[in-house]
């Protein structure tokens, strides 16, 4: 029931104390829920589309390692690696490429968007727009498709990139499988109740709105500083204040335990000084944010420390990657070299002769099988298993016992199948099995 | 001087005569030339963009490289490789991919016949056009940039890929180059008298005219049977035959040496029929092409072997594109994590503060080297030079000895340079130089 989840993080810029709540703590807590398999991976060759500033790249990634770490994330449990120490993600992007239609490029939203705002500038279309930013749907799908990730959290304006991963799966099982799906097809979660913080001004925290608190960057010190400047009513000390609606009350809340949030409400309600409650703000969220800072500066001075753990999440990432991609290449006919006639003969016979029993899991987690014809045709679907293992049983059965295994069988016939279709199907595999 | 001259060859299909004599036999007498360093390499990725059919991909590829080797590309002398065995292209793809404008691939030939026909047949503008055709003149420049070839032997129709990948060059090495020039900006080479051969019927020899001489396969006896297929008048034996203007002669020409063509010639005017004619050309192909063959049905039958010199020319190839990959990756901020402030520092310190002398290589084939000043602008431009130490021995000298060894330097000052700007050029760097 594992279900494998990918998470990209975006390495241009540092990270405030929004993208904390929103973001990394919810995330890393999710790594930590039973039957979850995390991938996590700085996005960097996705910061190239972006950013031309070296250095920035640079420094934006270590920071952004170093606080994915600091916050908490365990690469013991999970696969922690940045996307460009695997080369099979743009070879990937290359095969992808090929089978994508250039119509669904011009319907992506970020690209629509570009092209909008040039024309209402009078511009031409395209200007300013990069071959990175109109193509970056492809390099994503590879991102998703390379670990055969089940789910992907992302917010509502990446829901059709999902989309167009899963298409591009589609079209490649369809293309190349010959009746074996190389690739789960990804779905999108969304969260909608994703905690959004607000800023100093109480509008959404944002770096373009200018009213960020920082995460570590500046110390205890820029934290409480940063707080001193939440925007409040001007009622004075004494004077009874009103929590709901307040801003800084929905960021203390943000940090604390529901026994926490109603002793802040009340002592507001009875007149406690703005002053004196951003001070418990200060308090409350350095109690959480204080450690991990600490541990984030250790981080900063051994940057090696870091580069190790990253080149180990790649080790791991390219385990799973090289052998899939090494699948891709052979389908696609990027083979080693051997005689043609001596390989096309028995494989063509083999492929075209038998019928094909698939095993896959789906996005609900559980496991299923399917018997296709020789001519890909479905014959029959399985229902759904809480373990492979169960699936597999009962493959293996009906290859052995054949039509005698099928009255047991947790299968629906497919629609239109006749019967003796099935059992046709069945005796050629149970034929070709007893040979074996 | 050596120059490196870079040549891609199609993998879907086979080769025909007209290949043979229009490519094949071509190149491979170019790449014996002094001076030259070639690389040859079997374009599969560019084969996934037009073919679907993954055992045409392995037959093509497989056929061709024999064809090639048969044909006597002599893999000592060159590298020889398949282009899907080098990671790093994809890679560089990718990195070029972000610097590409989408307005350049717009105005790219193919698209653009591809968008006319749509529009013409009512269609949508980009119906059936893939992301791999419409994205392709990146791959290309990636092909040939990651080997810094100076030039590309193609036909007119691909004259604007190589301009896009000077442009994509260009805007590399200048976005990231920080006075260094990544990458040599290569040059298309047109053979304007490159032979085409005559098919069947007189015109262009070509598969979708249906109309070819088969190079291998089949045999002598398909040699033998095409040729007696070629298209002649119906003057009947001993009367005077019109060589000029007949395509069984162009044919002859283009395997006979000037005697050989007077004689056939001659033959054909004192009434030789056009039976014998065709046997003669017959014995004349065969006796080039036959040997050919031999060699051709041998490494068909020995598929190893081809897949060994393959991998040995990958690995010559890689030893190359690596380390340059490498040096990208870290220009463009892909880089090794270390501590960022000991780093940061004293770099942008020394890039800012000095001028910087470049050594480079024309497309002439000579070296010359330049002196920018520290905000980029060209200072001073040398001669060119047949030998790269000559250059680098100017430079070391114009380093150490400063504006002394001005006068004698084989050097020119860039227009609207003042002479006293050159001196403090010079000057600085001669102090660095004694602080070294």
């Amino acid at each position: 029931m594992t279900q494998r989840v990918l998470t990209g993080i975006t390495t241009t810029g540092t990270l405030h104390l929004g993208n904390y709540v929103g973001a990394v703590r919810r995330a890393i807590a999710a790594s930590r829920a039973p039957g979850v398999e995390s991938f996590f991976f700085m996005a960097d060759y996705h910061a190239l589309i972006k950013c031309d500033e070296p250095d920035r790249i640079e420094a934006s990634r270590l920071q952004i390692a170093a606080t994915w770490l600091a916050a908490g994330l365990d690469t013991s449990r999970v696969v922690f690696y940045r996307q460009s120490d695997i080369p099979e993600i743009p070879e990937l992007t290359w095969l992808l490429t090929c089978v994508t239609s250039k119509g669904q490029m011009n319907r992506a939203h970020a690209y629509k968007a570009s092209v909008d705002a040039n024309l209402a500038a009078g511009e031409d279309a395209d200007a300013g727009v990069t071959m990175g930013l109109y193509s970056y749907p492809i390099l994503m799908a590879a991102d998703i498709l390379m670990f055969n990730a089940h789910r992907v959290p992302v917010g509502k304006d990446q829901v059709q990139h999902i989309e167009m991963a899963r298409d591009v799966a589609q079209r490649f099982n369809h293309l190349f499988g010959r009746g074996e799906d190389f690739f789960v097809l990804p779905e999108a979660s969304i969260d909608e109740e994703m905690e959004l913080l607000p800023g100093l001004d109480g509008r959404k925290m944002s770096k373009s709105y200018d009213n960020v608190i920082p995460l570590f960057e500046g110390g205890s010190k820029a934290l409480k500083d940063a707080i001193a400047r939440i925007v409040t009513d001007s009622k004075l000390p004494g004077e009874p204040k009103e929590p709901e609606g307040s801003h800084l009350v929905q960021i203390y809340d943000a940090f604390a335990t529901p026994a926490q949030r109603e002793a802040f409400r009340a002592a507001l309600r009875a007149g406690l000084a703005w002053g004196e409650a951003k001070q418990q703000l200060f308090e409350l969220i350095e109690a959480e944010i204080g450690p991990m800072r600490a541990r984030y500066d250790a981080l900063m001075a051994e940057p090696e420390r870091i580069e190790t753990i990253l080149m180990e999440g790649a080790a791991r990432a390219r385990a799973l990657a090289a052998p899939l991609l090494q699948r891709l290449r052979e389908a696609v006919g990027l083979r080693r070299f051997q005689p043609l006639q001596a390989k096309a003969a028995p494989q063509a016979k083999a492929k075209s002769a038998l019928p094909v029993f698939k095993q896959y899991r789906e996005a609900d987690g559980q496991f299923y099988f399917k018997l296709n014809a020789a001519d890909g045709g479905l014959l029959l679907q399985s229902q759904g298993f809480a373990q492979g293992r169960e699936a597999g049983q009962w493959v293996a059965r009906l290859k052995k016992e054949g039509v005698a295994a099928l009255a047991q069988a947790p299968v629906q016939r497919a629609e239109g199948v006749a019967e003796v279709q099935l059992h046709e199907a069945l005796q050629a595999l149970q034929a070709a099995e007893s040979q074996d």
